[in-house]
């Protein structure tokens, strides 16, 4: 359980660098980046994979909402040449490379710059992260993602099938059911860790020997980053619903008041969880100091029963010439049964005081 | 005490699906819901049982207050008619039927939403809860409950008996009502918490082995649970009283202040208790290892003084040729003598530094 | 030490009841209630004891202070018809009937509705609570106490005596008074904490085997209940200050901020006893496992010191023909000096090692 | 380190006397107490030691500077004259004859009311204070000490010389340079704190046994008192700077803000030392934990392994009479190599696993 | 590990000196301080080393950026100097020399004082600082450091050869410029911590004897040391970014907007690591004590085991003239079995209670 170095880029490896130069910090991927057009209004629907950013330009155009996913984020050149298409100042450029980045919301004069932090549990039960950087203007949606992901199918089937309200809606709509879309997943997390908690708790009280106190501070840490990732996502959204920017129409903040809702529900459980950890962590300590009280106090008495018999098998061991108990014919049965005495009443005054 | 894994629909269910889809978070009933109408002003009284909705659509012509309770959520299609009756968002409708909902008060153009949880303690001593989820406009109040409940008989009673303030007020006293009625129950719940530790503290004194370490988490993670529900709960309320709401007379805002007070008072003794809670723990720990140090060193004691004994037994056992004491007449006597010096002696030390 | 079951009144029985119905939430007392009215000003001065409320009206015509004392609460109805005289709200005289509300100020439209906690050690070193309530309007001041006590005697005696401010100034000034009486009391509890600890520090410096914690706990749980009245009690008095009424003139307002002083101070002393408190248990807690410690390692050094001479004797103990130490003429002798020679090395190893 | 139970006039002797009598909480002091006077200007310069008070009330008429030294508080009547020159509210003199008083600053119409606590270690390395209180108005600075000092010796020395910016600046220079004097103590006090940290850690790394508990404990407390009369100047000082009084010049405002960043530091630093003692506080608690575990492991690896070896001598000194091994030639030899060998393999073993 | 005694100078040799004095708080350095003048605009660049302070006099009456670099502020005098040239107040020169400053953003008039702390580890792994002050005005850039230092090369380079924007940009860009570098340093530190708390988790799973708890509490006392340069750095900035000064120009803000970013994601590194750390602490604990727990559990499982044994040996060393048993033809080997049936049966209770 132990972390693995990391091996992706690192902020050090900017230090020194101006700023807005464009380094990639996480980690470089294989797969080519690909760029994904959907252009739609309440009758238009047009999908396609872009291959030229001239094309983008073109899209600009048009009325309709152009929606722009960008898969991979690791060629700074195609990165810097969707900026120069929507003109978007380097600086931003620059966080949406950076997949540590902190979720933030950042107006500028004609577009806004959203980027959040996408959890999950992989297939080996540990939890991985995806940085997803939204910009959004007039008429445009650009989500950058690290990779190629299906967390997006379901809206980009109901733009397919024209149903709900999002082929109605602008561009503020689309932003937030990707947010949605996102922040879904943390549910689903909570609960995942809500169900490890509860399995904890039935291992901590069946067995005290176990090596619970690692699980649990694996988790306290789990938790501890997926509040790294909320709270500031929750400012964030926050952000978008008192209205930071104009882009959002006002009618329309209902809907990241939702989303809000949902993020301080989500926080709720994580605090929750939190404090639960820190009791399981109480009862475990409990458990195992109890535990080893138990065997040391067993152990104890059993020493303590035989240490004064030894001492009586002692007493006539002795070679002294003149001993007269040694003579008498049934010395040895009476020993015996002053050594059954003993025990006895030790055993019974031991038992009283529940010493066992 | 293990808590049962949940077997109600959950949120992961409704991730990917878009929003204002109606889908019942919590469990599944099998009674039939159904829909209470209680119509009254000052000289009209009316209560009936709804089977058509469109009884409802009538109701709202009129200038009486129209109070409609729904016993069950989990009839989706039932719940989506009424919300089309009173012209309700999509998204208020989902949180109607989020029964994991965290209180709070919305105000949308021409009616309030409002969502709280009663708790109480079932005939097992478990802390039960219901999402109780309220929709007020100017002539109406909704009220969305789990399942049928007595808790707001007193309130039929006074309405039918025209007794107290009731027919003579509007809406907002009728929610301030419903809301006070639940506020209630959850002094309730801190009384019988404050005897449960005044008995759990009895428990500790008296008998320092019981496994008090888990009945304080369990009381701890209810006391959690509690804070969860009240600390929303009191913003939603305040909310009411500092007018986020035309529908709210200002000279009913009082009610909700008292209301307010009293979810304040109930926080505080939650808190109190929670902290006591705190101290018992710390004085379960301090006596379990107290007395654990009684045994190990009454333990300790007795082995520290038979060892020496047996020691001296061990000399006079050997087998040396020339043992001279052996051979003294009283030799035995004397290593009898010897020993109950030594016996006597360090019982006396033991004693004196007390050490048991 | 254990907390006695509470036999008074309690929530639960006010559950369901009507908002505004007068139940009485404390203990039920056996003397009958008294009405005590004190008509001063600058140079009128009237005392009696009030019989008939319609006295009370009468003194409302008048232009002087009107003090009125009400010594116990316990008669509901003789509460209603003074709150019929004065036209207090009845949520007002709701709160006044529950001594256990929580300290606050509510001002409303020609009234203030002032509650707080007074307390004190009673003989037993028990700490008591009285909840005190005031009313006060254009020229009067009413006063609920629970019974009948001598805190405001030397107030009565100065307006008896016309000594002081108290003759010239108004009800704010009287109110004032009155607060500033019960927030000494406070003074002298902080006094007595404060010794109480000196006291438990020095036990336990000189003793780690007394019952420190429970004290501790008993400590920390009387400051809790301190604080708890306090903090609301500072708010109340701020709000004075700062003029949540018209009834207190500005001018005045400088006494108010002196008691508010006074809170903070007090306050502050509670908090440094509590951080006190924490830093004597973990100094008991230290104290004892030490101690612990102590004893356990005199103890196994003595048994460490023996076992191994025990064994050398056994090694003599042996019957083997041939064993030629056994021949040996001082042979006896011998083996002394080689258990000599072993004990002291060894005691010399444990001193060294300061294991003693 | 037990504190000694204090001697001087507490609260409880107020208790029900009427605010704005005058009384002493504190010590008193057996010197009688002096006032003196230093008049300035940019060419005046006038010191005088003051016995009739009148002397004061001619000083107001001239357009110099009056600063006012007041030696020693006990003498009530002299405060209350002082009071009558400067028209000071009953109260604030009040204020200033209690020792224990909160620092604040709080202005009046002419005048403002500041008070601060001077902190030091006296010879005997105890923590002492003393009640600095300032009443400034336009041409006035008095300055209340409990007993004479040479604290403002430096400041005094200025005005003499003339060096500096203080004769050519108002009272609010004054002001702050008699704050900055205090409050430069506090960097001495933190500073001793600091080496005593240092010490501390460098005796519980060298010496697990020590009473290093308490001393903990002693400089928390000391901490904490540093803190209960820091922050509260912090605020007072903030209020100078941020304006609640004219009588501050806007232009002189940076100085206060200068003693404000102290403040800050201090605050930063006591913080700092606090943490760092719960540190140490840790390290000792796991050092004697440690410290007692390498006993209690070693003294228990000796009786493991002489207690077998005295079981295999315990066999062969029974007294069968068909013992064949008794009877081997080289029986005692062979006993002994078993004893040898059972004994080295333990010790293999116990060496292996590290336990000694 | 153990702190050295700090032998700069410190607060308080400043006491009692009035306010304004040049004194340096901190090391005294031995090499000559130097000034480095760095002229620039667009189209002018000109780097020289200052000796004589008029040519800063000179370069305030060109309209280009300059830049001085003071490496070293030993030297009062020159500060003094400097400070003359530029006509900045004494207090902020007082600011300058103390080495200890906190971080702070103060606006004057025609000028902005904003100082920092810069951090690194050294070679030998400990964590050093250096206090640089930034003083910038209209067409200046005063920036002053304990030493000379590589940390601006890189934006010399770019002054040089005019790559990236600071030569079309004002001072405010430059401030950035700066700031930013020193802020990049704080990534590679956490980035460092991170690395060396990975190493010691896995040596504290590894081993846990170690003396971590040193390790553990020196980390957490760097990371105190962290903060405490980082948060109020965070609200300088932020000062700056608010616009407290009009000499950073609106559209600027955006560059010190990412600083803030950056500070915002290392604190919240810095928390996260301390919160690892506390986790690590009560895992290293938990170990310890474990590992005491199974030291101890199996040397008395031997103990208990051997006694009884012992017991039994000690039963047929008795010289009683009648034992039956003695002369039994196979007493020894019976009393052989006996032995290994107590043995055995002993060994299976333990192993099945898994005591071992």
């Amino acid at each position: 359980m132990a972390r693995k170095r990391k091996t992706h880029r690192r902020y050090s490896s900017k230090a020194g660098l101006p700023p807005g130069t464009l380094v990639l910090i996480g980690n470089h991927r294989e797969e080519p980046i690909s760029i994904e057009l959907i252009d739609y209004s309440g009758d238009v629907h047009n999908e396609q994979e872009v291959v030229d950013v001239s094309v983008l330009k073109d899209s600009l155009q048009t009325s309709t909402v152009s929606w722009v996913n960008i898969h991979g984020i690791h060629n700074t050149d195609a990165i810097d040449a969707i900026g120069k298409v929507y003109n978007i100042h380097n600086l931003v450029l620059e966080d949406i490379l950076n997949t540590d980045h902190r979720p933030k919301v950042e107006p500028f004069e004609d577009y806004v710059f959203f980027t959040m932090r996408m959890m999950w549990y992989n297939d080996e039960n540990e939890l991985e992260k995806e940085q997803i950087s939204i910009v959004f203007g007039k008429p445009y949606v650009l989500c950058f993602q690290e990779r190629r992901g299906d967390i997006f199918d379901p809206i980009r089937e109901r733009i397919r099938t024209d149903s709900g309200l999002i082929r109605r809606k602008g561009t503020d709509y689309l932003v937030y059911r990707l947010i949605d879309s996102v922040v879904d997943n943390y549910f689903i997390i909570t609960e995942r860790i809500e169900e490890r908690i509860e399995d904890l708790e039935e291992a901590i009280t069946a067995d005290s020997d176990g090596d619970h106190m690692m699980v649990i501070q694996h988790m306290k840490r789990e938790i501890i980053t997926l509040k790294r990732a909320l709270l500031p996502l929750r400012e964030a959204v926050s952000g978008l619903e008192k209205g930071v920017t104009e882009l959002v129409d006002p009618s329309n903040a209902k809907y990241f008041r939702d989303v809000y809702d949902h993020l301080i529900q989500i926080a709720d459980n994580l605090e929750t969880n939190r404090e639960v950890l820190s009791g399981l962590m109480d009862m475990h300590v409990a458990n195992m100091s109890n535990r080893m009280n138990q065997v040391m106090k067993v152990l104890t008495v059993i020493a303590s029963l035989f240490i004064p018999l030894t001492f009586i098998a002692g007493i006539y061991g002795m070679n002294f010439d003149n001993m007269p108990e040694l003579h008498w014919e049934h010395g040895y049965f009476y020993a015996w049964g002053l050594m059954i005495v003993v025990f006895i009443s030790m055993l019974i005054y031991f038992k009283q005081k529940r010493w066992f």
